[in-house]
């Protein structure tokens, strides 16, 4: 029948078939928003949301009220970020925030362009994005644990770090206060690490991909502290894109309120609770995966140190979005040994500023192709061998 | 009563308020989505839309295929442009796709940044788009009928203009092939002016925001002849977003897919039609402001050939988005003029390469704010006595 001949084929592709692990594409929180029904379902009709403007009366002028309502709503509940006293400025996911901020901390007429760094390993697509247009107001300068020049300097901050996992701080030394901090805490949500205090940095960003999953959206939004650094971000994206997409603003802001609901509602039990699923799921797939790399002489994976979460009440591990897995002596190119041996394409940490034995796989995927990998790296025997 | 309250403040605000026309927010259309209810009325459960990917298997991977389906109906039904043998590349806006043709026709190393022109009047946004990040691989370089240099340029056509509505062609003559011409037809639909034929140019691109109205979705559309032009737009965009609001672009082909099929059902009367509906209403808008500008010596407007549209299946005339006023020679500053006799607010000439004495008005606006428009010019009486 149709269906035996859907099933055989099913069978076939996921034993041979290759699994992009390669993007951290959020897939993992499908099955919940799944089940949240329509609570979560949002509706818009053919003339709402058409006008360019949100509230002239804001520096932000794009921004939904009440996504900025939600924004602030759900890091009170988190506890992950200071919101008082910030300004909010929306943008197409935090990758245009991250452009946003270099030309509000940069000038035109400045001479050299200032260097933007960040401790390797580093995420692999801050250099491309950059030096996108070959920028005289700004240039990657690579790993800030190497920067030692004078003068104006960048520093990009990513805590927890991708694709590493690990709590991070500013790194260069800055000697005549020449050097601004941006904070990039995409990953900073109890589901992947402790919190254990709210963040508060003078410009941090944080995206809708990573804290709830709906990564199709492109929201990401930075809490600023100085106003003049809040305008310069809203110019930016006023002039690259006049604004940032309502229909996903509002998309955002329903999904972030039923979080917060859930969590303000003491009638409704924890089983619905977001935070609680993604950390028990992530806390699962991290368990399996530490069993499978123990068990191999092929790789090894970083150890996170157990801290008091604030959110869950409780000293928790990290469980990160990505494997940073490493490959053992025998193995010099981890990334092409993953993809050869067990048809799984991971990111090379030749691409973050590491080392080839290095390779970044994303944790996030469907509950299907995290069980293939798993179970093909289950099947490497007497690596040393093979190699 | 609260009721007789807030009505009297209506009033008052009505006569004294500042109206501000100096956007083209094309509010004007939200009434005939109003009206058509449920069949324009989107849908997205909480689970919808999560990933980054579209269709990996498509050079614009990020694209919806619902969307590259609507687009391609929707010129069929309109006859604006040619589809055929084009990809088809989805940004956020056309401010973003303008900027990504800036990034696909120019190359790192290449010497001294390309020079972008545009025939004067030009759209007063292109010069701080261009030069927002004071890029190495293009620069901003003026009026492109003044543009006599050697070497590669980049000319931008926008057809109809903004701000002056009138049809266009390249102007600089190329010496040795190394223009290149981009066509920015934000404007080329049935409602603003005669579609005397599909657009056939290797790169143009189009707005959900000018054709539909549907500016705070943010989605732009770009048609491309050239397999690597197109992969170039497309890893601009990834790198700049990671892509376009799914949730946006699931709206779109929603809103474009009712158009579509309002015009594929012969049963269905011409009264739901939307460019008919936008037509009559920019038709009847020009006929009262041409009234109201023949009876005042102040200002004047310019003429728009008869051409006979394919669309409507007749001569019709020009109703651009937007009123390019001329004021009479005892007034200087048109904009200043109209800011201070009028309280309404447009945009100066200057902020498009052009003289003061002009000012573009948005047409675009709800019906109080225009009829206020044209109620306030209307009051103006005497004004060589008066400047």
């Amino acid at each position: 029948s149709d269906n035996d001949s859907k099933e055989h084929n099913h069978l076939i592709s996921s034993d041979t078939l290759i699994i992009n692990l390669d993007h951290g594409d959020p897939t993992v929180y499908e099955s919940f928003w799944s089940k949240m029904g329509e609570k979560c379902t949002l509706v818009i009709k053919g003339n709402d949301l058409m006008s360019y403007m949100s509230d002239m009366s804001r520096l932000c002028w794009f921004l939904e009220p009440e996504l900025e309502e939600a924004i602030k709503s759900l890091h009170r509940v988190v506890g992950n970020a200071v919101v008082e006293d910030r300004y909010v400025v929306v943008g197409t996911g935090s990758t245009q925030l991250y452009q946003a901020v270099l030309y509000a901390l940069t000038a035109p007429g400045g001479g050299d362009p200032v260097k933007v760094v960040c401790a390797a390993p580093y995420y692999s697509q801050y250099q491309a994005e950059t030096d996108l247009l070959c920028s005289g107001l700004f240039k990657w300068g690579g790993d800030a644990s190497a920067y030692d020049k004078d003068g104006a300097y960048i520093e990009v901050v990513t805590s927890p770090n991708n694709p590493d996992g690990h709590i991070r701080e500013a790194v260069v030394k800055s000697r005549r206060g020449e050097g601004k901090v941006l904070y990039d805490l995409a990953y900073y949500w109890p589901q992947y690490t402790p919190i254990t205090r709210p963040a508060d940095f003078d410009i941090m960003y944080f995206t809708f991909s990573k804290s709830t999953g709906h990564a199709g959206s492109r929201i990401g939004w930075a809490l600023v502290k100085d106003e003049e650094i809040a305008r310069k971000m809203t110019r930016f994206i006023e002039l690259s894109s006049i604004g940032v997409s309502k229909d996903s603003q509002i998309r955002a802001a329903k999904i972030m309120g039923t979080i917060c609901d859930n969590y303000q509602d003491f009638e409704s039990g924890n089983s619905e609770s977001f935070f609680e699923f993604a950390h028990q799921l992530m806390a699962k797939r991290w368990k399996s995966l530490r069993e499978v790399v123990e068990g191999s002489e092929a790789f090894s994976l970083p150890k996170y140190p157990k801290e008091y979460c604030l959110f869950h009440g409780e000293y928790t591990e990290a469980y990160p979005a990505y494997a940073w897995l490493k490959s053992s002596e025998g193995i010099e190119d981890c990334e092409k040994y993953l993809r050869e041996h067990c048809k799984i394409v991971g990111r090379s940490g030749r691409r973050f500023g590491a080392d080839p034995s290095f390779v970044r796989v994303s944790m996030l995927s469907r509950e299907e192709a995290f069980e293939q990998f798993l179970k093909r790296l289950l099947s490497i025997k007497g690596i040393k061998n093979q190699n």
